[in-house]
């Protein structure tokens, strides 16, 4: 029973991530989401973009991956992908969170929890290449969707979505492709600045 | 192309499940939970709870049943557990709702979301099983951090719980056996009436 109790507070501690706001927008543009939705559409699309990830992906993987990326920011806070201030220490902040909220678990899990996190920042595998894909496509979907309500918000410029996606393509390619022509549309309309 | 617009069509219009809100109020009490919020929970409860079902699990299509379980609810809206009158016709608007939602998908992913719905709802395999332990187990973990306050508006009863939960011990006995103690606990606290 003690595994499990330690397992079940794990669960409730990590509910707190439901609290995490970032700054993209609901597709409706009402209200700005939150780390655990953005998880969940993660999740979702991994199972659903799967077909387009440049090299074979293991979604036993990346499932697991996409849905504790964020667990970090439950202590370390988000940090806004165009904000280069609030990038300094992040690294160390969210280190000293990850040694705090997986050892709430099991160490078996634990372990593994790290692991796949710290492979995600790594960057470096097929899934965590694949991860990043879904975790930088979503925040556009819905900007497109909110008709680019985030990027005129904060002056966003082409550069920095470029700066910010300069990997995308080792994920997916094709995605790539697909984003790239979003970007295009919402310079069009104004909303991203062509520099 | 087509395919790729399909898949992100489907994506961004499920974002509509961040809308759609619950009885269960988040572990700190703060506000009502919505369903991507919990769909993002239970995928993560699959992934570390996966070694107390009954049987043999595949979180292959665990993950997935528990991803797209309320996604019905966009068009159908969100019946509470305890809500006798709203379960009237549920069946009926899901199916409708299932029929509108899934059908935006490419045909093979579109047939495999609405089987893998039409499976949880049967409640017959293995996986669904599994998938409404968590179900179930989710917001009782959420009533008992909230100090019980989703149950004392609704002025739930023990037997309303054990009735919603007749066949949790089927998908997982240890599972049940830990929320009985939280339900007798929140009895001894007067959260839940003894009846």
């Amino acid at each position: 029973m003690e595994r499990l109790k330690k397992q079940m507070g794990f669960i409730v501690e990590v509910d707190k991530v439901k609290k995490i706001i970032r700054q993209t927008y609901l597709a409706d543009s009402s209200r700005k989401e939150n780390d655990a939705e953005h998880s969940w559409h993660l999740a979702l699309m991994a199972v659903l973009l799967k077909e387009y990830a440049n090299e074979e992906v293991d979604l036993a993987k990346v499932i697991p991956m996409v849905l504790i990326h964020d667990l970090v920011e439950i202590d370390a806070g988000d940090t806004y992908a165009y904000d280069a201030a609030g990038a300094a220490g992040k690294r160390e902040r969210e280190t000293k969170a990850a040694d705090r909220i997986f050892a709430l678990l099991p160490e078996d899990q634990g372990s593994w929890f790290r692991a796949l996190w710290e492979e995600f920042e790594a960057y470096e595998t097929a899934e965590a290449k694949f991860a990043h894909v879904l975790d930088n496509c979503q925040p556009l979907l819905l900007n497109d969707a909110s008709d680019g309500l985030s990027w005129s918000e904060h002056g966003v410029r082409k550069s920095q979505i470029y700066k910010r996606n300069e990997r995308t393509a080792d994920g997916s390619r094709e995605i790539w492709e697909y984003m790239k022509e979003l970007v295009d549309k919402h310079i069009r309309l104004g909303h991203v600045i062509n520099e």
